[in-house]
């Protein structure tokens, strides 16, 4: 492809996207391997650059599980959901927003963009209440199981994002919420971009994350382009699961409630993120209203 | 050369010129190819659209001697010319304003872009004085022979394209200019391109012209970039020569008053101009401060 | 009548038009005579000194017609409508924006004030589509005829006019459009300048052209003021007739759509126009809204 | 004059003051004919209309000397000056703002104007300290007088002033100071206009009076323009005298600081503040600066 | 009670009502105590200070009636109603605004803050029309009575009040207005300052006087918090009587339309305006809206 | 002392502080007993809430001894400087960050406050290069330490704190620095307090820590007010020593750069920061510019 023809296709996307905000959920994947992690840092330098509103939601469960461990503490889950007791809420949180959101941060500064690191907790960004006891099947029998300081989200105030952004800072979000005593709560990542993305009425919802797309059950094909309710019936027929499952759902949220387009790409992929965003063809899942 | 390779090198160009202001020279010639302006008209459009306040000044020599003919009016020139008299500067507000300038506004619209056609007339834009009579050598004899209508820049009030740039319009300029006595004047497109690049602080200014940039005697290399006063030797040493030295003259002085670069680009090529604003090589001739 | 006297009358109006949008038709015959029109272009100055957003509309019908003439190229008129093919609509242009419309901006230029010259091609402020064919009664039998390059009004842009009077300019408006594919098509200047002030919601629509007003069927009695209603039944009874009803019918409309006053007067006696605006009598026929 | 000549003749000055500040001193004489007093204040309103900032200082002498015989308190003055005693100062506050500055915004409000009356006190907007005792001439005897709770002016803080205009409000101001100890003092309402004005910069300082201007020693021949140092010459040399001092000097002070002219004028011809104003042999003296 | 603790309890008071808008009314008993007056503007001084708008409306019954008998004027009451023939109008004007109006202004430049003094007149602030003739019982017998020069408020215009509080001048309002023939006239301060209160949506109105506050019919206890209904059956039940009738009433009035609350406290006491202001539980009576 | 004289000294000084900016540092100790942090987050809230632009700026070294501790680190200091190697800067990013700035985030958000946790890195707000090994003094003998990721401060970018305080954010910084390369460094927080407070020129700066103010050599006398050379010869003449001496040090430097008063004042007393703000004679040691 020549030069004149990329630059032809991509400028209008770069008009089009000046202004508008962009949520990137920032798998906790890309956040153990430093050379994946810089570029995709990177790139999201160069679109705060050429105006979008970059807001960046990271995740980190893989280093909260190896910080535990190099603790002495043994990390607990319960059909794939983290049990929360105090001290592991004090080490996610140290882990979170004192290791790897200040990391991001230092990268950032690093590539010549300018960030602030927040968590849910900072102007109230992220206000949940403690999850209820979840029920579980455990050996076929079913329990109740309480997570701990667990938080399901109640609601997003998103005036802090907007005095960042207005003042062209890209904020970095860690996966924290703030219950309505003040108390800190762990919260899903993937879920939060989500929400953030509906709060902000942002533009695209874009997960960046270890897989090529949404695919079809027998992972040979990556769908290009779906619908929401396409998106809702993979899920509900089990062709989307597990991890995917908070992924495709928050995305699908999101797009219902107006954020224009959900992307699933893969993140380990360099420079897919500009890719998506300024070609025709894209890279990954689209999702779209029906 | 990859995509987003294309992408990389070219998003820091676009952040860099956002909000800056680049003067482009469309050379007569382009004016008599469709298919060429055509191209070079979408180019301009885009490179308003991510956010350059571009103003284009358009020549129309040929088309004012081809229109000049048809009306059975012989066009004089003497030693590269033209004399005008108050028929032939009629002629020439015409074609200039009635054609090719409203041509160029009703191409711009067809791209979706939104522009207005101006002379050096509206809102007093150019203002200039009759040239006094110049001393030009005839069959070997030095004679002084009167121009007419012909005009020397005096002022350029540029207060008109701020009006317009701040409020998103393409300003299109015919090269005609207003005395102190509100007497239309013929001046010359590529001398009122590098004044009102002057005055307006522009970043750049490019001419676009039918050839591949500024030459080395022997017509073999084309200068990738030179100093204002390189350039300015390239002149007095006979380098550059005829039509090219009006279009090298209004670049060294608008690069010596703080234009930041000056380019001689062939417009002929299609895209030329894209390539020359958002790749790390460029094309054609760049000219820059000592 | 002693100078306080004037003074005292005219001073309430002045403050009354303070900030108030008034649209000027100037017509043909205006153009040909040029104390008259020197005189127009003077009072339009002082109207724009003391705080009046004036935009200008000229017509231009007899010039096009001499400048085809003198090219050798026969006027075809069908009904009272030009004939307008390819060559015809060039020669328009270049005559209404390239001849006319830069004199006025030289003249304005001259007394003081400051202007820009635009035609509806520019930031698209008139589109139109082409006429569909007319029937009009040739030698007593009706014929189709297909007029050319002949537009209808489809909408008004006024977005570059607010940008031009904001910034303290008098737009000066070449009677010419655009259509959805870019193509330039002829106008009627007296309908343009009616669109015009309903989508500005002018205050007011002065239509200066070369009688004293709108007459009895005897031409013996000026109407001082009439309503919308008794315009439009002079019209049906034939009282106004051939030229005055593009004029009337023009007035008429915009009176309906908002405009507070239309009024026809003579432009012909110079300083009319600050007749009609700054004494309490006024001049020629005013047209109100029922 | 026709209506045309006056209106060409007054529409230039009407926009060269449009936003300009003039600052009118209407003297004690006014006050006491009810009739000249509407006029001049119609006139004032006229001018706020077109767009002047008009502020208006008034006298009072007359009325203030009449309600203390009313009150049968006797005036007594030393050289022309009046001793003000603590119940003196108490009528000369109770009749200057509670009388004559009510009854002007009173009059302003009929004439459909907007007004507020203030005086020296109003945000401290004069201040003043009270004057050293006077050495006079008592019987070919010079003696020292304390002429009481009377000013002398030290600051203008016109704040306050800017407020009001900036709103449209007309301020009337009553010559009254306050002192750094919160106490009021009567001053001359001629010398704090000419402060007034110096402190406003403004364009135009005029003294309406009951004399047509500044005379000849003959009093045969009014002065139509001179120059500050003339007039200062013409108190020097005696030619201007007594009550006419004040008022002289005030504006030869004011002219000097840089306020653009003086006028006194004679404020008993009804309109004559119009005919100053808006044509262009004015009124009266006008004083300008060397 | 320790400084820490007021400073707690008064902080969180001080930050609601910055920016609100306070509506004071000044007794005419303040007026003649100048110690009193004098800690009653201090206090004022130090709302403004903290950011509250305080408008004050100051009375002045007791000084007009001294003066009258000073100038040998008897005061004529009906049924507690003052009778105000011209004479009596223009010495209550004298008095209001030439008197105790100016001397608050003074005062308060004295405690350091910034005023402007007006009347209903400025900026016809209060419209009032003349009152028609009140039957009242003498001597047993229903008689109409002919109040003179006594105004019924129809409107307020509450601009003037805008323009000086936005700029941070205390307003002091003498209760005069203007009928819509530009005549003055003499209005009830409490009625007035309820009026105001209203108009301006202030979120207090406060009535300083010279009790502790509504009592009961034995004036034993003072209510501390009473709605707007047990006020006006208050009222009804003659438990409120005379002079405190139109005191409360215009408060019942302010916060039935929105006047947050409304406060009859004893103004003789130093400091109460700040107690009820700063403390939780307040001073004298407050009124709610139910 | 009577509530209405603490409110009355309390006003002026509320007025005067409104809008200015006040670095508030929070001792390490305050971190570790949560009713005292609670206390002074309380009073913070209170201080931004009458509209001071409060910046508080914490340390941690106990908690981060604490925590190494419970990692089975140990921690080392040379000439009580922390030697803080890969490990202990990590632990001590995740301490400061994670654990105390989050902490206090939360105290504010339950006190009814908005706050957003940064660090140095963040907007690159503090810029620091690593500290050059320090000459120490070893059992008697000099030795040069090599204090591992220590920074030194070399240049503020207040943008951040402008944008949050702008936004009526509280600021809550962690004492980290980034290097030119990106790299996080620990740096002292009575240092990064003084140079934010001089980068903001603010108004005061308060260092609250466990002891009563600057005391004299027998820690009798706690001095109440001194210039800032005589607490630098404090230093020299070795009467403020140890951990007093960056307190003291950074309270100096800053003063001399224009911050109006730094204040030693004890944290550990309730409510000592309103006392110190609000009351004529404060509390703890003032120092102030000669």
């Amino acid at each position: 492809m020549k030069r004149e023809e990329v630059l032809t296709e991509a400028l209008p996307y770069i008009q089009k996207f000046h202004g508008k905000t962009m949520v990137i959920k920032l798998g906790g994947h890309a956040m153990v391997d430093s050379a994946i992690l810089e570029t995709a840092i990177s790139d999201v330098v160069l679109l705060e650059l050429v105006g979008i509103r970059v807001v960046l939601v990271h995740g980190g469960g893989p280093e909260i599980t190896e910080k535990m461990k190099a603790m002495g503490k043994e990390p607990k889950f319960v059909a794939g959901l983290r049990i929360t007791d105090e001290e592991t809420l004090e080490i996610a949180q140290m882990v979170l927003v004192g290791k790897i959101n200040n990391n991001i941060i230092s990268l950032i500064a690093k590539c010549g963009g300018k960030a602030v690191g927040i968590s849910g907790n900072d102007g109230s960004l992220i206000v949940a209440r403690r999850m209820t006891p979840q029920k579980v099947s455990i050996g076929g029998k079913e329990e109740e199981v309480d997570l701990g300081h667990v938080g399901e989200i109640e609601e997003i105030n998103p005036a802090v994002l907007h005095t960042l952004l207005d003042n062209r800072y890209i904020p970095v979000i860690a996966p924290l919420a703030i219950d309505r005593n003040g108390q800190s709560l762990n919260i899903n990542a993937d879920t939060a971009a989500g929400e953030i993305a509906r709060a902000l009425n942002a533009y695209k919802l874009i997960n960046m994350t270890d897989v090529e797309g949404i695919m079809d059950r027998e992972r040979t094909v990556v769908y290009q382009r779906i619908r929401a309710t396409e998106a809702e019936s993979l899920i509900s027929r089990g062709v989307v699961s597990e991890g995917m499952i908070p992924k495709v759902s928050s995305i699908v949220n999101a797009v219902k409630a107006g954020v224009a387009y959900g992307h699933v790409i893969n993140g380990n992929k360099p420079h897919n993120l500009l890719l998506e965003m300024f070609t025709d063809e894209g890279v990954g899942t689209m999702i779209f209203h029906d």
